[in-house]
């Protein structure tokens, strides 16, 4: 069994990771840390654990976390970094579900994030873990950076086109929706149902810490620098991002082919036949991506709708993937769960 | 494995199925029938299927059912009547999930849903499906009535109320809310989103067909009948069911350790700690009833606070949990999953 | 014009308030304060707003609320008790829809809000503001505390029954739900619509606020304490309360009549004809309560149905009916919008 | 009073616009059909309605229609066009909220509806009911095409950049996102909450009945042929709809003076302050459009945020408001009321 260790267990990634690992064979939990919450049954906070497990959180502890195999931290941005190291060096293996570890430029990281990095020399090292384009390296990493939401199913459905050198890249549109959960379980005014439900909005159009994530994502598949615009909106529902991807064609090519053949080979990764529109509804609860590209009549341009759950594929299914991957294990162990529908 | 096929695949009730019965180890579906979708691919149909169930709807054959071990029904209302004689003599195992086989006396069943008895004879057989009431029989039987779904909550909230002896069973309340699968996949304008998003109301206040199922229950409980109050209502949400339950008590009695005795070997009920209050999303997709018991100030009656998922323990779950015992499985197989939440 | 103030006007009942005031063709809001937004254009926070009013909040001032004709309080529990005493010996009239002045007895008030009441002489003086009960009393009020949501909804539904003696008063049931918009705005986790939506519970079983608060509008009517269980619920929603109440009839009567009689001349109190099941979204932003009373087959009770708008009758409109009646003006001006459906 | 006629009120246009002519102080219904519901109250489908309209549906009769000064035709797409032509002959003022006369060209009209036109030649003389644009020919109009939801967002928020000149208008982007009201009351399985609520997805990406309408709009705008790609979404939510619009820049220019000063003078657009971004609740309930204009970083485009009530100025409201325009009346009349929020 693979002993983990979770960093901050309070949020909905971490009530995600938990009940995802309730159910894979091959992994136990042996920790799971919060200040605020230490001593409390995880059962008590999320009811639906009851029965799944009995553990208590505790207070972070680095030698209890130094026991385990691998540690995921599900904690806001900037706490990650000040603990990797050491347990790096007690020679842990992290997977970082924050944005600590996610850009590979310092300064551009300091700057979306406002604050100083604790431990820039590790941003080489971390490994982008989007196993659809780095899987062999994060087979081998000691230190994964878990993948945005946005930036996972916005990268996943630009990819093909990116990769095959059939678009412009000077100016992609990525107009993304995304339900409430993706803003965390931090009390808040602006995200009470009142506040929230039976309404639409974009938000930070001038810009969302999402941005750099994707361009450096679809930036490093081109070769060189995207043109990228990206506009974020709240969904009044809980989980579910849906991207819908704007570019233009610079040649002729068979799309949808184009597509299935990037994606055979990948688990979690489905083309939809031509023609498809897909609902978030088909991927809630599951780690799943699932694609389809449209040439709407008369324009010279592709649109590409993506979908994902923010909580699984945008963030604790994709984590549990990436330490599938990271310890020899089967890499869909533990990920074969039916989207629940309806 | 155990070969099961399902009758009428295309409602809510019969997706539930199909996801549930992807995740079970010893069960294979090996025919699913729709007249109307003949030919189409189940995952064509439900998306989260993909990838599932490479399975096609067929039209119903007589022949093809009698080759499985045990068929479901999830059809409408008086369907499986006319069907399960056959399939009886034929040696298979039949669990209804509509309501044919739910009411003993075929005086009242046939009152309620306003249609003729196709088989008579076969209420007497037929065994309620509710395993933490009639587990020994539902082991033994060939034919087997799924309850439905405010019964299901309902009976189990009441139950040890009844069994001890406690209160009047003369005026017993159960004012219960549904999410709106319970309504089912047919066309309806009703049902649409804009016209039951952001409402409450209750309905069908003068009698449900649920009242006559739930009435049935507690008097065979009580040895007696009892009076009963049922008023349904229609939440704007799509899965669950919560119960809220209203009795005087005869006497003094500790509660909370009454209801924990009663459930203490049940897999599927869960009474949870004195002071709580149970929230549908507790249970969203899993075979559970979460049970709270409360004795409010300065009076003497009882709450019971009940939830199940109304496709779930309400239905498909529940199913799954009779058909495990109807074929000498695992109580629990291919039920562990923990509930989505958020 | 009344010149009319509003003291907190930062919550929901704040901007609901100056929602209806604005079509108000008799009242001009001529001051409306809040320590926090001081400085801040009201149609800033609530961008509904934009084009209706050019005022801005203040902080509050005694001298300017004291140069108003009547003043609105829509602060928290504990604040109007402070300001109130100084209001009325400037002779100014006030309406607080906090809980201040609901209740008769200082001792009940004190237990259940946990704080010591700031002037308990006032409770004797001050009317509550239920004009379907107190339409006289109000005329010529000074000081009126208006109800709670759940208490307007479950007093209008008892009262006929109530005051025609043809129910056991010892042993009623109040079943209601309501939309989250009841919680207020202030920050909160649980009331995230990440928590709340697509679920549904009971809260507050062992007490709620509004108990004594029903319990002693019953017992008034009743002349003689009422047996009361009152249990709230949350509904995934933002507007609308429905009350389902339950009650055992001493003497056989015409029902529909009764209810009928006693709301013929409200022009606030719909009786819909008999079989019906009222939905809140009639009542959507609308001061209307709306009421179907149901005898349930095979059992000597009744059940009420009765809902309003949480935010109108149950709160800002209700104050404004109560302004209009105090300051002498239409009972029904400025409240003659019909509901948004759907 | 100016007495209309509505052919075809079951639908939420035809409840809509009951509701606003509910509170219009110089406009008296005086008939409303429906073949379907003859002979019922309206009060009796549209529960919101009891107690501001005493009138009942009506089998369609030319001579009354005529009796009318003006009629609405809130029916399917198809409808209209058979009967407007007797009543334009009978002096009868019309506007259709359907589609039959939104196109100019009726080839085109005849791809997309999929039927013949029936009365060509007034495609001509139909005025397209955007006051914006067409003011002046609406006050004269004997017949005016109500636009659609989607081409009102759409249309109003490209406007500015298209007359100004300031950007490329071969490659403009129409994400737009609707609540479910805008697909109608009609029974439908795709549409119950069951399938739309929690979950968003695109639909129609090959091509809209709304795209030619877009198109033709901002073609007629720029004064020559522009290339548009429009691509639907469905937003788990009842009303409202927000249009995010990209579009490349030609030339640098004060994008915000110049939207302010394109809508300086309307009463039903709002252009919010920089920075700002629409929620579809601002404007629930209301005719009004919300508009905000951006230029995200690193890129020479902009982003325009355009936000309606599908079912006021996307529909009834809209009509309410060219009727007051057609009929002399001012064009604010029966529009003043704040959105309902939240």
């Amino acid at each position: 069994m693979v002993k983990v260790g979770i960093v901050g267990g309070t949020g909905y990634t971490g009530v995600e990771l938990l009940r995802l690992l309730a159910g894979h064979p091959q992994v136990g939990v042996s920790v799971i840390t919060s200040r605020s919450e230490a001593g409390r049954p995880v059962a008590d906070l999320f009811p639906n654990l009851r029965g799944h497990f009995d553990i208590a959180y505790s207070a972070p502890d680095a030698k209890t976390l130094a026991a385990c195999d691998l540690v995921f931290f599900a904690t806001p941005n900037g706490t990650a970094m000040k603990l990797v190291p050491g347990l790096l060096d007690a020679g842990v293996k992290v997977i970082d579900l924050a944005a600590d570890f996610r850009l590979r430029e310092v300064t551009v990281w300091e700057k979306w994030y406002a604050m100083q990095h604790a431990c820039p020399d590790l941003l080489e090292e971390a490994v982008y873990g989007l196993p659809e384009v780095n899987r062999e390296a994060i087979t081998k990493a000691r230190l994964v950076a878990n993948p945005g939401c946005y930036p996972t199913a916005a990268t996943l459905g630009f990819l093909p086109l990116i990769e095959s050198g059939v678009i412009d890249i000077d100016n992609l549109i990525a107009d993304c929706k995304s339900g409430v959960s993706g803003a965390g379980r931090g009390a808040s005014a602006p995200m009470l149902m009142g506040e929230v439900g039976e309404s639409f909005k974009a938000y930070a159009v001038p810009g969302h810490r999402h941005l750099p994530e994707i361009r450096q994502n679809l930036s490093e598949c081109a070769g060189e620098p995207v043109g990228l615009t990206f506009v974020p909106h709240l969904l009044p529902m809980i989980r579910g991002i849906h991207a819908t991807l704007y570019a233009q064609l610079n040649e002729e090519a068979d799309l949808q082919a184009l597509f299935e053949q990037r994606y055979a080979a990948e688990p979690f990764v489905d083309v939809l036949p031509p023609g498809s529109h897909p609902e978030t509804r088909s991927v809630r609860g599951v780690n799943q991506c699932r694609i389809a590209v449209h040439r709407p009549q008369g324009w010279d341009g592709v649109v590409v709708l993506s979908v994902i759950d923010n909580l699984v594929k945008g963030a604790a299914g994709q984590a549990v993937q990436n330490m599938n991957l990271m310890m020899g294990l089967e890499e869909t162990a533990g990920l074969g769960a039916v989207a629940l529908l309806p």
